[in-house]
């Protein structure tokens, strides 16, 4: 039996609160997962992402397989095992960063060569690798291989990367074989246009998934098009699975997504943001480079439930920021990857308590009223 | 009534065991500060240094006048207060990084010109000013303006450094003006000549300090000409005081220091061997880049009592460290801090027990026995 299952517990218009069953741990929906690109969320231990909230980590197939290689984290017990971290893991495919990162690539129907933006080594990604990879991984929830296309793009080739992530999601299907400790998810594609996108959904649904993605967004494109992209897909997924955005975003992306029913969201913007001294908070993003915080003894947030928004001075993190110090990297991926789980954990609340819209209308309202005034 | 004290508690040989008493708190001695340059030891949580034991931390006064600058960090109410740190804080003069660090640096009696290396900008360093601004950082242990010559160097030239560095003593301790709630040490000069450091102790016992200091080694010199000063001069210091040997070192040099008389050390290298994948352990130092781990799943020490040690594979660590994650720097730093600590604590029990020629056999045979066989 399946021991990967879903339970969409209330709705509130397009909202969902739901709830991911898997034998490594639950997760509440909607849910933010930090990456952890490398086997490492970015200066944090595991405890500490964990101590955040966060209930899933996602690892990418592409580092991975380069760094330190797919089968030695096998040999090494697994990427749970190796990274201590014992919750689930979504690993993605590995077809977007390899679009993204690698060089001289080449697409064929049976999958991608390309070589390593590392040390220019050859490798293969097909369907039938990107399963064995993922499972040599041990991941929770696995991506099918698809290919993802930058915005804008020619209709006739969002059509065709539309169709050949078709074929590909059949031979993913295939090739995960209905592993029952795992859920295998598709990933609908079709860049901006309606009707790729829902002859996705048709055909993604017809092969049967345990989630449902929506891949080739954030990529380029404003936020009013993927968020028109959202409204129109997600009436074309099924309600009794996950759904999930891929490789977003910036928080008001989030609470967008929320609003039109995904949930599952993922992006690095909030450690890599936090490396290079931005924080988000109710307030807002707050810049920690700007010469206004370097005499402020004030919190970033004194009421926030964050230890690091109530224990350093401001002035004290723009010293950390502008002497590029470590620690800097640390206590701001933290805030953020906190503040992160906060939005979801309010906008579940929320949902299940009926008041949605209110809690976005005030979220939204608190971010423009923006950071307190310089001292 | 002064409220830095020094209680030597027991001797074995010329090994000292003892206690520093502060308003901030007690640093049992022997003892290891690790060094926060820029108000943060790198890549470690305050609490996370004091989990591995240390009881005082090194502040840099050269690097903190720079940035934030003393006068800003006296605003915000002081080092302990502006990087969270509760416990006691000694801070080197400055005289040390303006040799090393800065650019078109001019030298007179009343003291040193010269120019930051972050930005070009002019400053001066005087004692009365080195003074005032480890007050201004509200400094537990005040260490005199001196001039640290890198050796081998000409006997014209350590004397005349020597001497300057006494009259600069001297300039020092009217300056600090018997402050009751701190220490004031004076630095020991006179390079690698064995009557220019006794003519230099000599001069500032006739000064009077709350503690002695011996500056000018570990800068270029090999370890035996350090040990053989140190012999030579640890029996012109009084032995009511507390004696700090500056910048070292590697374990080696510091079990070597304390068989020697000396009671306190500081050094960036753990912190930064650890930022370059190496840690130290009672099996020796591990070059965790060596392509050894990178199969090994075993940790780096699994009787070690520090869970850093036990937690990850040597195989993971190897995987951070070639990646550059900055994971790797936050484990091995700590790992390192630790290991000091241990080496400390050991040396203060064995100090205790009568047995310390014993331990620092042990020790040094451990360390010469290596490391794990390979795999």
């Amino acid at each position: 039996m399946k021991q990967v299952t879903f339970t969409l517990a209330a709705t509130d218009g397009m909202a969902r609160r739901g709830r991911i069953d898997t034998p490594r741990g639950d997760i509440q929906t909607p849910a933010f997962m930090p990456v952890g690109t490398a086997a490492t969320v970015k200066a944090m231990y595991p405890e500490q992402v964990r101590e955040t909230g966060a209930e899933i980590l996602l690892g990418n197939t592409y580092h991975l397989m380069l760094r330190p290689g797919a089968e030695r984290v096998a040999a090494l017990g697994g990427l749970h095992t190796f990274m201590n971290w014992e919750r689930p893991i979504l690993t993605d495919s590995g077809g977007f960063q390899v679009m993204s990162l690698s060089k001289l690539r080449k697409l064929t129907e049976k999958g991608v060569t390309f070589k390593s933006h590392i040390d220019g080594s050859a490798y293969e990604l097909t369907p039938e690798r990107s399963m064995e990879i993922q499972t040599l991984l041990d991941s929770d929830i696995i991506m099918q291989f698809d290919e993802c296309l930058a915005l804008p793009a020619p209709y006739n080739e969002m059509e065709r990367a539309m169709e050949l992530s078709l074929r590909w999601a059949d031979r993913s299907k295939n090739a995960f074989n209905d592993q029952q400790n795992r859920a295998l998810f598709g990933i609908v594609q079709g860049g901006d246009n309606a009707e790729l996108r829902a002859r996705s959904a048709r055909g993604l649904r017809s092969i049967g998934f345990d989630g449902y993605a929506v891949g080739g967004l954030a990529v380029g494109e404003p936020q009013e098009v993927m968020f028109r992209v959202l409204s129109e897909i997600t009436p074309e997924l099924p309600t009794d699975r996950p759904r999930y955005l891929m490789g977003v975003g910036k928080p008001d992306d989030i609470l967008g997504g929320i609003e039109r029913g995904i949930d599952m969201f993922d992006c690095v913007h909030p450690t890599r943001a936090g490396r290079h001294g931005h924080v988000y908070t109710r307030f807002g993003v707050i810049n920690l480079k700007n010469a206004r915080h370097k005499e402020d003894h004030r919190p970033i947030d004194e009421q926030s439930p964050n230890p690091n928004c109530r224990r350093w001075s401001r002035a004290y993190l723009h010293h950390l920021v502008r002497t590029e110090e470590i620690l800097g990297a640390m206590i701001l991926s933290q805030i953020n990857l906190h503040y992160y789980q906060e939005l979801t954990a309010g906008a579940r609340n929320a949902i299940e308590g009926g008041t949605f819209a209110d809690y976005a209308a005030q979220t939204r309202a608190s971010w423009a009223a923006g950071d307190l005034p310089p001292l």
